[in-house]
């Protein structure tokens, strides 16, 4: 057997060859790796950096989109995007002609695909590098669409996106490169071995289709635009209509670094829409698309994966879940105290990852402050989360501002959850006064108790700022709760408190059982919401809520294909 | 960062370690790598391996299965086999009690999980041994419910479909592996570090639906079965009803390498089943069945995907499709046309790799022997064929019986087709005579000239011993038809005749297009219809005819998750 050395060459693989070496590794290790800080601190970006940022989200407003951002227009302009904290945004799109696009989009193909794996990834790192370049502005443009508060949309919308785009590249990457390039066959025979010397051609499946969601613009929409891209696909970038410019400001960048790098633009182009316009649908039911990435509600989620199916389209969705808490005991109550409150509060419980259920057994908790009663412990996780969001201008600085009218309805719903479910309001969801945006809606966290019996209050996600605290008879039953309701309604995450290492064992089992990845006895900076790129994969691909991860092989590897030619020699 | 070593040990993993280690590096470099040699030959296997085989082929015929291989029966005794050679089979198995049996092999999943990724491989390793020492007994039981002549049953159904589990055993054990068992995460802080422990954990998706094919009842399905069970997945394998026995032999040995290693039978379970009684697709709509892998017809297959995806469960297949051949010019006219007679002949072309369409352009064929015209070109083959197939004893050991109605139907069809599509018949089916089983339907290759804007005639599956010469304009529109017509119908196969550099690199291009393997200027002892386990791809994934490939990445990386669990150390 000899293998050939990979023979594409690129000015952008001589320039970034050190860092696919640094990411392939990191991958391989799941060690800890960041390309990007995310400290949004001065000292880090520079004194001016802020202000630039800031003044080039606020040059987008009220004009249509300077650069160019899709490779066929039907000549509409679409879009309106109103900020959660108030202002509207006033940026208009071009509308998206999707015969044209998709017609440009397969003439892009070609060219794409025998650049090579190496090549591709190189140059989605560049791209990514440039996006980093934008990230003030990107966080400012994350900020007034999704409603998180500044420092989250500069950190999640900026590098740690960007850094889940750089595990995607190099997921993707690897995955192709265990292919070798060409071999030389030999099989022993009767006299001369027969050689054939077999040739494995990288073949990405087409165009795909990222549709993006309105909480995490770019956070959950970059691993699969990444992973489309360096797997030898074009890419269309669907934009949730009232989050569309951290995506353009993303489409335009890896659209001219394309250009600069000798590639056709049109492998990534945006599909902006207007509110109800049903774009994705449309998208969607295209034969041109050979993968859907989704984020976004159950029901339009079931949808598509049943619509792929049907022409033999991949689909990868992102859904909803019940994200689960079993507190048993801790001896750190208030390290404890303050993560869960961090948890529930940070964007107002908005993210795919925050907790939602709270078990906790009717016997109560043993904590190094003593024991609490399943209602003391209550008590202290709502005082805990006063403290942390009481004050009014630091508050919003965590909570940020509520993205909709159906979290807000959630906020208003405690007192008729725990009168209908015979529960407790443990903590009203209280109102936040923005002391910069008056027409924010801004909401701190509230509590219900309810009993383990009440499964229709607690086992339908409650998206935003919405905590149950379940009473059980036991933690053995709170873990099976966790097991059960995981494996049939779905979970992004989970935790446990426990200084009992058979109960943390067990844990672990109910957790493998659902199928969601477990955090224990959290009690410092690390929070059951945040994940690592390059060591935590997001997601499990192995409950409803999600039927993938990132960025494991199985989230890149289907999204290419091997043609081999074989000859005698 | 530190990675632990597998803490797994098992006395199957200390036997077994080097084979693991050879099939892990046959995979990664894809050169020729065989476990079981493939000749039946007693020289290979001893003088009485072959006598014993079919002893213990025919101690099965006429009895209710000795062997338990199930894990909960209804009570009922199913089965009619009849052998495409004449006799009834007359075994009878026991019936599945699906609740039963899917309870059993849940039950059976947790120990299965837990012992690791390198266990499973070992014993699965085992089972293929011990599959091998059975590979005569096999070899009769394919021949006898596939049709196909004996030494290639042996072959196929034997030591091939036994590197093939082996290379999906491969496949499966290294994806798993890619993932570290645990690290020591640290990211750097101010002060110190945060230190998290991250415990990755295997979990299999739950259980396995394997469903074979009548032609090649192990061969089909052993790459899934194996891909399931490494993976740490429990498979229920329901054969076709016409096709039992081979798949029975092999549940039974499954089920006895399971119990004597330690694991529960339970997790490989046979569900044998009446022709017409449906089984297939009750189990396919159990929610228990996590994943489904098909080989069949097209119609049940798209079912398959659909009622998949409507529930979240993985579904592989593999249907039909129009493999193709480009034949342009030859140095080696003889070589050429000995090798296609070969591949249409082989088993009546009853292969999911035999090829169909003949693309010859009007201007005719350049060769060794001078310029043959295209009808030139076409009684040549034809007298390849009748050479190759012209004495009966000789000719059924190379085609075998037919396997059932519609394969007869097409070769009556030769005629009707060519009034049809104002074609020539340039070669009739022969009928066959076998020396030894008088009611076996045995049917040589026929050929049918037609012009290449009777899409209508040649772009449908004409299973069995019908060929195709289709007349074009050119060598480029030989090729452009290859490419369009697999992108729309599929193939498993093609292959391009040239002397003529250009043309191999725009052949090379057309199958990309297509997404199909290319085979260029066979001429010897490696045919078309054939794909090499550890090196040859079978199928892409990239066109209609299959959704996966035997046995890359994405065969294998999405039959199971990965659970983390982390904590701060």
């Amino acid at each position: 057997m000899t293998a050939t050395a990979p023979t594409s060459t690129h000015a952008l693989l001589d320039k970034h060859a050190g860092v696919l070496d640094e990411i392939r590794e990191a991958l391989r290790t799941r060690s800890w790796y960041s390309r990007y800080p995310e400290s949004p601190s001065p000292r880090v970006y520079g004194e001016t950096a802020a202000a630039d940022g800031a003044a080039a989200f606020e040059a987008h407003r009220n004009t249509r989109y300077a650069a160019e951002l899709v490779s066929a227009t039907d000549g509409r302009w679409v879009g309106g995007e109103v900020s959660p904290y108030g202002p509207t945004l006033g940026v208009e799109y071009p509308g998206l002609d999707v015969d044209g696009a998709l017609r440009a989009a397969r003439g892009a193909l070609p060219a794409w695909r025998d650049a090579g794996p190496q090549v591709r990834a190189a140059v989605c790192v560049e791209i990514v590098d440039r996006l980093h370049q934008r990230s003030f502005e990107i966080g400012n443009a994350v900020m007034h669409t999704s409603g998180q508060p500044f420092v989250m949309a500069f950190q999640a919308g900026g590098p740690q996106a960007q850094d889940r785009a750089l595990e995607a590249i190099a997921a993707g990457l690897v995955e192709q490169e265990r292919v070798p390039e060409s071999v030389v066959w030999e099989r022993p025979a009767k006299g001369e071995p027969i050689r054939m010397q077999k040739d494995y051609r990288i073949v990405g499946r087409g165009i795909g289709l990222v549709i993006g969601c309105n909480t995490f613009p770019t956070w959950n929409a970059y691993p699969a635009i990444f992973a489309d891209l360096v797997t030898g696909n074009a890419v269309v970038v669907k934009p949730h209509p009232h989050a569309i410019l951290p995506l353009a400001i993303t489409v335009e960048v890896a659209r001219t670094v394309l250009s600069e790098a000798g590639f056709d633009p049109a492998l990534v182009q945006l599909a902006a829409e207007n509110d109800g316009q049903g774009l994705a649908k449309v998208l969607a039911e295209r034969s041109e698309i050979a993968i859907i990435d989704y984020t976004g509600g159950p029901t339009f989620g079931a949808w598509l994966e049943q619509a792929g199916a049907a022409r033999g389209a991949l689909v990868y969705t992102e859904k909803a879940g019940l994200n689960t808490i079993v507190v048993d005991s801790t001896d750190d109550l208030k390290g404890a105290l303050g993560n869960l409150a961090f948890s529930l509060s940070l964007y107002s419980g908005q993210m795919c990852t925050a907790p939602q259920n709270i078990y906790v057994a009717d016997s109560g908790v043993d904590t190094n402050e003593g024991h609490l009663s399943f209602d003391e412990f209550a008590d202290r996780l709502a005082t805990a989360v006063q403290r942390l969001t009481g004050d009014d201008a630091k508050a919003v600085e965590i909570l940020g501002a509520t993205v909709n009218d159906k979290v807000r309805g959630n906020a208003d719903s405690l007192e008729s959850i725990a009168t209908e479910a015979e529960g407790r309001v443990v903590l009203e969801s209280r109102r936040v006064t923005h002391p910069a945006y008056d027409q924010a809606v801004v909401r701190a966290p509230g509590l219900v108790a309810v009993d383990v019996s009440r499964e229709d209050v607690y086992t339908e996600e409650c998206f935003g700022p919405v905590g149950f605290l379940i009473r059980t008879s036991s933690t053995e039953q709170s873990l099976a709760q966790l097991a059960d309701t995981v494996h049939e309604h779905g979970a992004m995450t989970a935790s446990v408190y426990s200084t009992d290492e058979a109960v943390l064992e067990a844990a672990r089992e109910a957790a493998a059982e659902g199928g969601v990845a477990l955090s224990e006895n959290l009690t410092g900076q690390i929070f059951v919401n945040q994940t690592a790129a390059f060591s935590d994969l997001h997601g499990t691909g192995a409950n409803p809520a999600a039927n993938a991860a990132y960025a494991d092989a199985a989230f890149v590897a289907n999204r290419f294909r091997v043609i081999t030619s074989r000859r005698h020699v």
